[in-house]
Order: structure tokens, then sequence, then C-alpha cells
């Protein structure tokens, strides 16, 4: 039954099964890998899938274009929770293999840039072959083509392998941030602490665009917390620009900020509003970056009934 | 009774008086001449007249500071109508005197530099005096004292004088702005050229403030027509703005304009949107500064709508 | 002779008058009052006077347009000083006039608002008359026309008159700003305390010139001290701006802000760069407005180096 | 001899190495295909390459964000061309092969999505595997592991195949845009149509630094050409800019603009300044997009001896 079932970045023993695992009700769901990311996206369009889990950015390696591009094309999808995960890996081995038996190493590209130090310094001599996932790395592992795969740690007891090492990461903080995305519907409840992704289209392929598409949103006091310009597909110079801003759609000056945006884009996707994993509510007074003052729901409550006033004469 | 009665910056005989007249419901009014900006917007303030009509900006002297303050201060009073008056001079004498005879002159303060290049020219020898107002300036040549006085040729009557030469304005152009001033009510209907006035006061003194003010008006793609600092009266440096912008405070980008500085500013008094004078709404299609494309009251209801739809999940 | 001549707006016993006596050269220079802003500066483009005093700004009133057109206008002229002077009136009478005495009083039209309340809760049967200065109010009373005139309590001794009350002012913190104004040449040194003041024009009546100009000042990091519109005398709603900002023309932020103005603007004037009165540069670090990061001279002179080692190809 | 040596993103037949052919140098040169692109960099950091061709960006796939991430860090390199290729797949078969013979395709899984489209209506039911890249795909298929490989037509050739199909690709004006890059030198010589890369990092990571940044070049009238956030390796949320804009280092609005960005930016890396392909600098005049009024390198030489006149007296 499809409202049960959650598709994920296959295959298993990924990062996004784990990132999956961290839900609560990830429990009760049936939990089915894909072989990419638009095939994990398309099961819920199609409606063989409540939702999809799949990896949106890496603080490494970058945006997952993958996502971005299926997330701004096609038919809508919305994203509704967000997961943060520490990446860090371990190096799996068939049982009883030592460091200095390693001759060959794998894992997936995006992988490598991430080990890349730790194995100049510690198995200076193996050789790398890129495999299409870590967990695939870890199966042909299993299967003798290599000695050692660089995946997650839970990915040893799924096939069968032993972790030699943990916690190898060149990169301090090395996260990857996925979302949880299903059909549109009415978005995620207001926390407080809250992120709104959307994608917006250039009206023409004006210099100054981007510019003022950044003074609707600092004139209304809301905080970019995200932006990435991708092609638009329709030649060199044409890009649109996918963006996260601090705040829910429901919070007055993200309302205002996403509906001048509207009228000055050519396009404008809306992607959803979700809490902000990691952070809680509770504690985000005092945030770091405070909303500037004035751009409070209390304030364009106030503003909205002195206006009123203003046009009935009763100043 | 009040209702039927309009004050205006006197003595009769002024361009005041000449730009009440040029308003059709002034016929049917008792027309009051007071002696300053504050009396004849004092007694709006205390019922004893509908309305008051005073010169708010001329295009060679610049705003009148008194009915700026006036405005921005005191008892809140609302701008209704604005009357544009071509400001021209003519030479008054008493029937007989010719130019050979004119040894001194007189007039306001504020004529005698649109007319110092004429005096130069014509009158080189003439001793200037001035007078409290061009209409004094005319009594006081009936009574003998001067031998001609600048004054609007329409004084020529009231103090049965001779228009000598006519149409003298150094400057060209040189017009005079008035303001028909009533009690706080609701704003005079939307023509389509309108035109709206504010006061904005500064939040705290932060040097940037300006800037952000100005970029409310901006993001909304709303034109500002006129803006003159005047100071608050809190100390050296301190200042509010006077604002006309174009549109009326119906106009969708006027009204979420006037609520962002609403939010922003310390204080806004609102002082009223109106008709345009000299500008027929009809022909401003094809106006000399189009509104920015995604501004019209259109867009501002079709986002509104997009955001409800997000909302709702209707993507 | 000439260079030790001052002029200021005179008659003498004029708070003009007393602002010239602060500054330690008045000691040995010849002071001449005119009747005129233009008439003191015009002495000067005419080489009879080094120098002139005027009035510019008043913390109450606002601009003093009479200068700010003749500095915007004619032949150029500099500002080299600046001098601010508490505004307190003193009521002058003749020796022997009681309170109870006066029956009328007289002072320049300027000194009215800033006494009227002391006027309503002192003297309110008093009748005011304005005079041309309150020099010349003092001049009155002594002459028998008035029996009180507001005036500098300094006034009292060139009139012959005694001072019945002093300290009379209805605002806080009254004060005037004073310039000292010569032909154009170098600017005065820069202390680390200073102001630039400047005239700019708009290239054309496009609606966001204003916004674009203070852009260049922000983009900078300069601050902006005061900004006022003026008219241009082309018409209702061409203005040109007058402008004070923080800093000197030789700091490089100011300099490269004037250079973009200069390149945006139809025509900039420059109007000198001059040490802030009342302000000691010693205590100015920790200012209540610290300039933006990256706008030191030293910030400028290193991204110029780093620009010549960029163009030679030694990054 | 490395100084005639040039690297390139291998193996032989990939687009890249068609890309490097169109450069007339190409002839006289070395040209030596790399496994990756921090190879072909490296090859010219370490002084065995005078210099080396990679992708920066595709029109439909986006950056390429090896070169992007190689040229912001590490050993700084400079750009000195870009080439631009449209982008073409042809369907390459041994001699012999039918459509109907094809029962599995392969290429570079950046190829994919280039032409999903094609094979979704032509060849329904071939079966797709990606290759490390389109020249290794062809290579695939001459030793019979596939049938068919997507890759340019011109590596047909080298592989001893057949395109049996040309000009294949999903999006209108497909195109790559390749970099020639070298060890830091004078810059290119201005054409007058040039294009100047750099890559900025945010002072702190306080949220309205992109706009500020852009304001940096919008100022100058400077337009932006591409934009692209790239992580930086210290966590999520942390960001530099790739970013290139119309013009020359030596143009004074592109110069200031740079010295702009290097104040107030925690970091600036300038990457070159190039001819833009494609564009003749004859027939610019008269350009999409004409560069903002006052801001050519006559107003900045005109504002500049304006500023030292005033700085001398000489207004």
């Amino acid at each position: 039954m499809p409202a049960t079932r959650y598709t994920y970045l296959g295959p298993e023993g990924t990062f996004t099964e784990a990132a999956l695992r961290t839900l609560p009700e990830a429990a009760t769901r049936e939990l089915v890998p894909m072989v990419s990311v638009p095939a994990a996206l398309d099961a819920v369009r199609g409606g063989d899938a409540a939702a999809a889990l799949v990896p949106i950015e890496n603080s490494v390696e970058g945006g997952v274009t993958a996502t971005l591009d299926e997330l701004a094309t096609g038919e809508p999808l919305m994203i509704y929770r967000e997961v943060l995960l520490e990446i860090a890996f371990a190096l799996l081995v068939r049982p009883g293999t030592r460091m200095e038996d390693i001759k060959t190493v794998t894992g997936h590209p995006v992988a490598q840039p991430q080990v890349r130090k730790w194995l100049a310094a510690h198995l200076p001599d193996a050789v790398w072959e890129s495999s299409a996932s870590n967990a695939d790395g870890a199966r042909l592992v299993r299967e003798g083509r290599y000695d050692a795969a660089f995946a997650g740690e839970f990915a040893a007891a799924t096939y069968a392998l032993q972790p030699l090492v943990t916690g190898i990461h060149d990169a301090q903080n090395a996260q990857t941030r996925f979302v949880l995305v299903g059909r549109p519907a009415r978005p995620a409840a207001r926390t407080g602490a809250d992120r709104t992704s959307l994608v917006m289209w250039q009206r023409d392929d004006h210099p100054g665009a981007l510019l003022e598409y950044l003074q609707e949103f600092a004139v209304r006091g809301v905080n970019l917390m995200r932006i990435e310009s991708r092609p638009t597909g329709e030649g060199m110079g044409r890009y649109c620009f996918s963006v996260d801003c601090e705040g829910h759609i429901t919070d007055r000056r993200v309302a205002e900020a996403l509906m001048g945006l509207k009228r000055t884009c050519a396009k404008v996707r809306f992607l959803g509003s979700y809490p902000r994993a990691g952070v809680d509510p509770d504690e985000l007074s005092g945030a770091v970056v405070p909303p500037r003052a004035g751009t409070s729901d209390g304030d364009f409550v106030a503003a909205a009934e002195w206006l009123a006033r203003c046009q009935d004469g009763r100043t």
C-alpha cells in the first residue's frame, strides 16, 4: 500500500538510507531503495510511494544537481522534512583483512575527495576505483573484487563486512542534507525555526535581475540560507535560482517576499516550508541573525491595521 | 456655517486666493483670508472651516516650510486636492503712473528673486522694499507709500490699481502647488493619476535609513515625486522626510510600500491621496515613467492568489 | 585690504556675528555686516572680502535656502569652516522696563516659532510684530517703537539695552550651523573628523535617481549627514540635492564616492571638506557610527595594490 | 618540452579534445589527455604543461564543479581563453550495425539526460549503461561490450566506428564552455568583448553579504554573466561564489568593482580576463545590454580629473 511506502536513493546501506532511518515514522514504513534520484521522485509522482528521501546538498560537494533539477521541473513536488547527517566513512573489509593487505579500494566518486587525504596518509599505495555507490562498493568487496570500500559504518552489517577504521573524513563538519519529498499538499506546520525552499526564473535576461530578487528578500528582512544557480536548458547564460530562506510561508515577511518574487520573476515554484533540522525553536530566541526590526508578524498586522485606518480616514 | 467656509493664506488678492478660485466649489463657499498658514490650518482643526488652501511648493523657491511643518506635527490633517498655478507677476501702479515715474517698488520677499532680472533690465534704479505679502504691497501702492508693486494681475481690481506690465517672471515655468487641507476622513477617490503624501521619521539616527526607506518604494515599483528633509526639532542632524509618491493609497503597490514604511520607520503620517493637478488619467497610459513590470493591482492579486494556493498545497 | 575683511549676514548684533566672533582669526579681521546672504557672498565673489560667514542650517527651522541656493549656483564658492552656535534668546528691553510694561515684542520672523511657547506662557497678551532681523528689532526697541525684542544676549551692548530674561528657547538643543565661505582653493586640511559638502543634479528626471546616488555613498561606507532637495528652477518636480557626508575629500572612500557621483549625476558641485565643529578627532575612535569594514584608507590602498598585482599576473 | 605541451580532460575523442583543436595554436602543441580535471590542472601547476583545457560550464548540466573547485583552491591558476562548443551527439556503432540490432547503449553519465528523449523515441527498448567518458563508451563498443555509444561524431575515426545517427541532442542550444588555464601571468589583452572570472568568499556568514557583493558590481555598471555558489568545506551553509562579469580587468569600471570586492569580501581570487568566445568586439556596439551611462573609461578618467581639481581647489 503506497501510503506507507517511502522510496529513497539506494541501494541499501547508503547514507540516504541511514538518514531516512533517523525519521521516527520510518519504523512503520516500507522503505524502497531506487536506482536514482529521478526514479525515487517519479515513484512519488506516479502514486507508488507516499514520499521519497533524497540528498539535496553536501557541505563539501555542494548541491545535488539531480535533486535540484528534478524539483525545479516536471510534475510539482514539495518538501516536508529535512534530515542532516554527519558524513563519516568507515573502511569496510572482509573479516580478517588487515591494513597491509589492502591493494585496491573503492567507493562512490563523491566519496573520493572526502577521503583523499586520509588515503594518501594511510594507504598511499592502494589503487582507487570508483563504484556506482558506496553501498555498491561494499557489495563488490563482499564479492572479492576489491579489498576495501569506503562507506557508512552502518553498511557493514548489510554486506557482512567489518569496519576496519571508522570516522574517516578529510573535511571538518562534513554533512549532507536530505529532504523528504511528497506530492503538493498543505506545507508542514510552522515551528518557529523553519526553512522555505523555492525556485525562481528570471523574467528576462537582464543583468540586474538577481540583485532585484535578493532585494525582495532583504527589504522584508528575510535571510537567505542557500542560493544556487542552475541552467534552464535554454542556452548558455540562462539560469534559474534555487533558494532557501529562513522562515515559514505563513510568516508574513516570508509570504510578502514570496508574493514580491511571484510578481517580479518570470516564474516561481514554491518547494515547501519545513522545520530546520538540528534547530530547536525554543532556543532560537537570541538567534545568530535576528530578524530585522519591524518584520515580525505583529509588525505586519499593526501596519495592515494602520493602512486600513488611513484608507478609512481614521488616522 | 463652517461646512461651507474655506480659509486660505491671505490677504485677499494673493496667488493663493487665485488658486482657490480655480476650484469649482469655491463659487459656493465662504472664502476667508487668514494671516498665516498656521492660522488657516488651525481654523480647520478647530472646526471653524471645512478646509484650507495653502501653498506647499514653489518651483523656484522650493517647499513652503510652514505648510510642511504644520502638516507634519500637531493635530492630523489631510490633503484632498491640489492646485497648480503658473506664477507670473504684474507690475501694479496707480492709474497714470508711467515707467519713468517709478522710484520705489515692493512685493513679498519671495517675489523678489523671481523678478530680480526683470527689475535689473527695466527698472535698474528703482529701490526695492519688501512687504508682508504681494497683496499687502498692492495696498501700500494704493496708499501712496510705494510707486509700484509686484503682485498677481488679479490683485489690480481689489486695490484699484492698474497692471502696467504683465507676465513678469525670471524663471521659465514658475509654478506654485497649493493643497486643499481638511480634517482626516476617507481619502479622495482614486482617479488613476494620483499623488500620495506622507511624512516619515527615522527609527533611529542610523545613516543608511533614508536609503532603506527609498528601497521600500523602489522594490514595489512606486515612483517618488518629491522628497524634502525637515528638522524634527530634536537637535542638529535629526530629520524627518516629507514625501510625495505616484499613485493612490488603494493602489496595492502604494499600500504595500506604505505598510513597509510603517514597519520600518519610527513613525509615518499619511497626508492623503488625491488627483494630480494637470494630469488627465485617460492620457496617462504611455506615461513618461511606466510602473515597473509586476506591480499592477492585477499582479498583486495574482500573487496573493498564488500564495494562498501554496499555503493550501494547491500549487 | 580685502584679505583681512570678512563679511557676514548682518546687521551687527545678530547670531551670525556672534558665531563669527568664536573664530580665533576674527580678532584680526575687519568684520563687515551685509544686508543679505547673497550680498555677503557676492562680496567674496567680487574680491571685496576674503570670506563670508553665513547660516546654513538651523536645528529647528531647517536649511537656510538663501545660502543653499547661493552655494549651488553662480560663481563657485567653497566652505572652509563651520561654526555651531546654541541659539538661546534674550528678551531685550530699555533699562527700567519691567515684564508688566511689555505690550509689544518684535524679532526676526524665524525667531517667532522658537519663542512662541515662552511668549504664550509669560507674555500672553503682548502683540508680536516681525522685524527684518533680530538686531533690527533691538534697534527698534532702542528707538521706542517696541517694548521688547528677542535677540542674542550679546546684542544688548550694541543697542544699549538690557537683557530682562535670558536663555529663552522653546526647543531643546536649538542650534544654528554657520559656514565660512571663500573662493575655491585647496580644501581645509583633513583632521579625521571632517564633513564634505556637495550639490548634485539628476542626470534626467528618472524616479530612482536619488536611490542610486545614495548607493554611491553606501557602497563605499560613507555616511550621509544631511540631505536637502532644492528646486532647480526648471519646473515643478525638478530637484537638485544638497548633501553633507562624513569624511574628507582626501579620504579614499569619500573620493571614490565623489567620483562615482560625478559619473552618475548630471552635475556635481564640490562645496568643500572641513573640520566638524564640536567634534574632537581624537575622541572619534569608538564613534557612534563606525565606518563599514573594508573602507579605511588602508583597505583602499591594499585593494589597489592587489589589483595591480592581478593586472601584472603576480596573484 | 613543457612550453609546447597542453593537457586536457581526456581520453582522446572527447568533446574537450574537439574544443581544444579549435584553437589555432593546438596544431603546434603536444596535446596530452589526462584522466581528470585535477590531473590536467596539476600538470600545469607542476610545470609539466603550459596550459590545460577543461570544461567549466554546460548549458544543460550547469557548472563543472571539479573545475570550479580546482580553480578556487590550491595553487593559483589563471584563465586565458574560452572555447564554446555546440554539443551534439552521434550514435556510434560498429560498421554494419543497424538500428534494430541495438540492444545496449552507453555513454558518459552526463550525456544521458541530453539524449534521454531521443532514446525514448527511437530506441525505447535499448538498455543504457554508463561508461567513464563518452570516448570510453566508444572504445567499449569497439570491443563489442555494447552495441552503440553516444559520443562526438569526431570520435568515430579514433575508435574505427561509424556514426549511425548524428546531431542528437534533446535540448536546443546545448553548449559547453571550456577554459584554457595556465599559471598566473599578465591577463589576456583587452579586446572590448571580454569576460572576467573571480571567486569571492564572504567576510562572515552574514545573510546580506551576497546582496552587497552584487551591489559592488551594479553601482559601477558591471554586468554579471554567471554566478555559482560553492561550499567552502567549512560546514553547511558556508559558501563562496564563483562569478563571471562582462569586461576586462583593465576596464576601469571592472577594476573599481574588483577593488570594492577585495575590500568587502574575506578573500577574492582573480581568475583572469579573456576574450568572450563567439563575440566580435566590432559588433558589440549596440550590444544587448549597454553599459550604464557614466561607466565608460572616459567617464572614469574625467571623474578622476575632476576630483584632482577639487582637491587642488581648481573647481
